[in-house]
């Protein structure tokens, strides 16, 4: 049996380290076997990846690779949380959020960065329930944030 | 005792068939006594039933039509999950987001057309905690959205 | 052992009355150990507290002042529904949207109102996990809207 963490292994993924809480809310919370993670954005060594709206600014297959990158974090502060991501029973929910141009109806497409992501390393329990949604700004400038809902062990 | 199932029949409601997954997420998540149902949009018979911003393309009392149907489809969701309406033990929360032009606020009465319905279904248990926001632009350009979160047997 | 009503009342905080449901949803909804708030707007004597946009109608401090409303308001439907402060064990996960113009991307600071009160209260049981985003309209017009989900004994 494949492990998640041979999957990411497989995937060349090594997971960042978590940016330290800067403020009253933190990375992760857990409450009972649900394992909530704060909206994550495409941070890459402290740097966002992805700045402006879809598409005038970020395409949309950038917008999708930021999104991919946003699940990663995520990952990576539930990992923080629990200890190991052999903990993480799978995937409940995630929400999506795509910076956009007033035109721009191509949400789902972003948010499959994340979902397919989640999938490839969590398998059948990476499948998940999943809201994506437009709106016209977000914090830092970001493209795209993204929440996540663990189940843990 | 009315059932949740003679309800929907004296609503004359018949569940629609939902749409199969097309991607690595899934319609609904089940976890524990939760169940997570993806953002739902106003489709019939395969088609988006009301596109485009409140109220420049689509009038208040539309929006709450679509806001209804969504739930529709959320309640089918749920019920192809479970097996059987009887299952669901009632309504958690709702989210509700409304394309919505730059001066309407009226997003509270849009989103009424879904508690409504999930209340006239199932009863009591119905009643549900919410949010609805407006925003610029949704997935395939629909008037809105409906994310449900049920509790099941 | 200082307790959540002793913190409120250092504060200088009384807990207004929260409106009473006026729709088919409801200020809070239980399900098991999870206590989901509805969307709370900044509200004081029925009045709504911060209108319009991110900065242009409402600067930063302001709407950070209305984010702390929402979570006081918050506190107080969470306390209507369980009957003690005290019956409330945590904070999990506050939601933020902010009323925003196109280039404001500090929603994270007007957030932070919500987050800091919530610390203030409840102490490390108040930390919790955090999605703030912008958009471009709210009901009533509103600048912020908060969701809370608290845990509860």
């Amino acid at each position: 049996m494949t492990t998640h963490a041979q999957r990411l292994a497989n995937l060349g993924i090594t997971l960042p380290t978590p940016a330290k809480p800067v403020a009253a809310y933190v990375p992760a919370r857990r409450a009972g076997g649900l394992l909530f993670i704060s909206g994550q954005l495409p941070m890459a060594d402290g740097k966002l990846t992805a700045s402006g709206a879809v598409p005038s600014a970020v395409s949309p297959e950038d917008a999708k690779s930021a999104a991919r990158l946003c699940a990663i974090n995520a990952i990576a502060a539930a990992v923080t949380e629990v200890g190991s991501i052999d903990r993480i029973a799978g995937v409940v929910r995630v929400g999506v959020w795509v910076a956009s141009d007033a035109g721009f109806t191509g949400q789902p497409g972003v948010a499959n960065g994340a979902s397919d992501l989640l999938v490839q390393v969590f398998g059948d329990a990476g499948k998940h329930a999943r809201a994506a949604v437009g709106t016209n700004v977000l914090p830092l400038g970001t493209a795209v944030e993204v929440e996540v809902l663990f189940e843990v062990h």
